[in-house]
């Protein structure tokens, strides 16, 4: 018996419940009334409730993410340590990996440490198989879920995500505006939001009723002399390519080792850019454009909608932010 | 009433104690007895002991850093993660940031979830005010502590360092037999890995007969365009310097970016040594010659020694890696 059964059962929102346990005001006494005639009948004597009577929180949040090492993800984390520290609470980072039964794991040792909510960052965490996410609806059932770049409509979860999309269409519908007809498209992830990023490319290029050519669409690793390895021999063998669109910054700079190796000049020959705007961005020579994805404002949106989950608010089920190009040298726009 | 206790009552090592303690045949019986009379005496029911038994371990590490976002701490937590699943442990991150406070009361929170063990990355943790040390000795009374770069002569606590002086010695050295004679050295951190690198620069200055010069030693921000904007500063008015060792890749990069606003040419003109050997070193144009010192060698290290503690064996206080100095294009060593 869980705050999901007594919101079914009670005929409310989860939101709802949540609020008739924190003692907030905002509701009817007819619903507070049913809500805790429910949670008689059933024996509902719930973490959240002493929580709610300040009894029983540690004031600690569980954040889950993939790879540490990844220069994105390490940022989310970073600026989520931060917010939930300014908002009192403290957190525990789980580096799950990329295998679902390690995920679930660990999901399963946050929510036995009695953590009041868990963020789990980047759209790994989304499987492609959507049975597969069993899992993150089952730990809804117990505390908020709150998803960084991957959504699932389902109640107790909250999503916030960029429009890794949009973001895409836009850039590569500019090229092709400023005549750059041949864009060669890398990426390393199928995730939700690689996925998001791949179709917005696909989108930009049929709106512009250029041919779809799968030879531009490149799956790549994330090693950046593999990738320049990977375009040497795609150029080598007579693709034709005047601007490179890369998932991922990283894929981009291997972009750039490539141009010098092929001995074409950046922007003139080829423009290039990159996608999360990181610290990788400003190291190379030239510095790369590319497109910001506010990972600072996500993750404050991320805790400042979990504050308001914990609060017993309604919140929306998903915050969408949009991205930002910054301009270096790696493009000539006018 | 701990484990440390018990040590010292008994009048053996802890590592014997916990040898007791886990039924490892290795202890002669007169020992054996003498560490469970103690127990009885003062009325010892550890938490070890049970884990001894299998009853009470949850399996579970506790990992400390001070800013995810920093990339040697972020590898680092990647490799440790990686190494406790292979040896069937779970890990929980905190990341502290850099001040006392939160230290301490993350530490207090990872013993309070009842963690095997506490892994402590980055030299960070050392506070300069030797007192402000006791939360890690008194949590060593509790759990084994593991640091990583950092040392502290106590009883349960490991400590796993690269030996950050002698590279920096050697580096130092070199390139004054190359005939550099005016080597700017750059540090951002006081740290205790921090001052090694600083004092392996003036102990290779004072043996090759150097003046030791102030304007040579510039502390920085970790910010590579402000670390730009403040070498070129001091080169236009006057500072004159041939080579640049920089304790952090990221200032390395800014000495780049400012070797090319003023016109001068690496390796003629200005060699350039990075710290770290991270991602950052091949992002950028010319490459970047760097120390590696080998984190991930140091995290495998680390986790070995723990097992070997965890297993009630006798283990050193101290571990040294060497450092491995990668030649790329910003260097013309003969």
């Amino acid at each position: 018996m869980n705050i999901y059964d007594v919101s079914q059962q009670a005929g409310v929102s989860i939101a709802t419940v949540s609020r008739v346990m924190n003692g907030n005001p905002n509701v009817s006494e007819k619903t507070k009334q049913k809500v805790l005639d429910v949670m008689k009948e059933i024996g509902y004597t719930p973490n959240v409730f002493a929580r709610g009577l300040g009894l029983n929180t540690m004031k600690t949040i569980g954040i889950m993410c993939a790879d540490s090492s990844d220069p994105f993800l390490a940022n989310a984390v970073y600026y989520l340590e931060q917010n939930l520290r300014k908002s009192g609470y403290d957190s525990f980072l789980c580096c799950t990996g990329y295998e679902l039964h390690n995920k679930q794991k660990y999901l399963k040792l946050l929510l036995s440490k009695r953590v009041d909510a868990i963020v789990m960052v980047g759209s790994s965490f989304l499987e492609s198989n959507k049975k597969d996410n069993a899992y993150i609806i089952e730990a809804a059932k117990e505390v908020p879920i709150m998803l960084i770049n991957g959504y699932l409509n389902h109640s107790n979860i909250y999503c916030t995500l960029c429009d890794d999309h949009q973001a895409v269409y836009d850039i590569v519908n500019r090229l092709i505006k400023e005549n750059r007809k041949h864009i060669l498209y890398l990426y390393h992830s199928k995730s939700y939001s690689g996925l998001q990023k791949l179709n917005g490319y696909k989108d930009a290029i049929h709106a512009n009723d250029l041919p779809l050519e799968d030879g531009l669409m490149q799956l790549c690793t994330n090693n950046m002399y593999e990738t320049k390895d990977q375009l040497l021999h795609l150029y080598q063998n007579g693709l034709k390519f005047d601007a490179v669109v890369a998932a991922e910054d990283v894929l981009a700079i291997g972009s750039l080792k490539f141009a010098k190796a092929a001995g074409l000049k950046i922007p003139e020959d080829i423009c290039v850019i990159g996608y999360n705007n990181s610290i990788l961005a400003t190291c190379c020579d030239p510095e790369l454009t590319s497109i910001d994805n506010h990972v600072e404002t996500l993750c404050i949106t991320t805790i400042n909608t979990l504050m308001r989950v914990l609060g017993g608010h309604d919140v929306p089920n998903k915050t969408t932010i949009s991205n930002d190009l910054i301009l270096r040298d790696t493009t000539n726009f006018r």
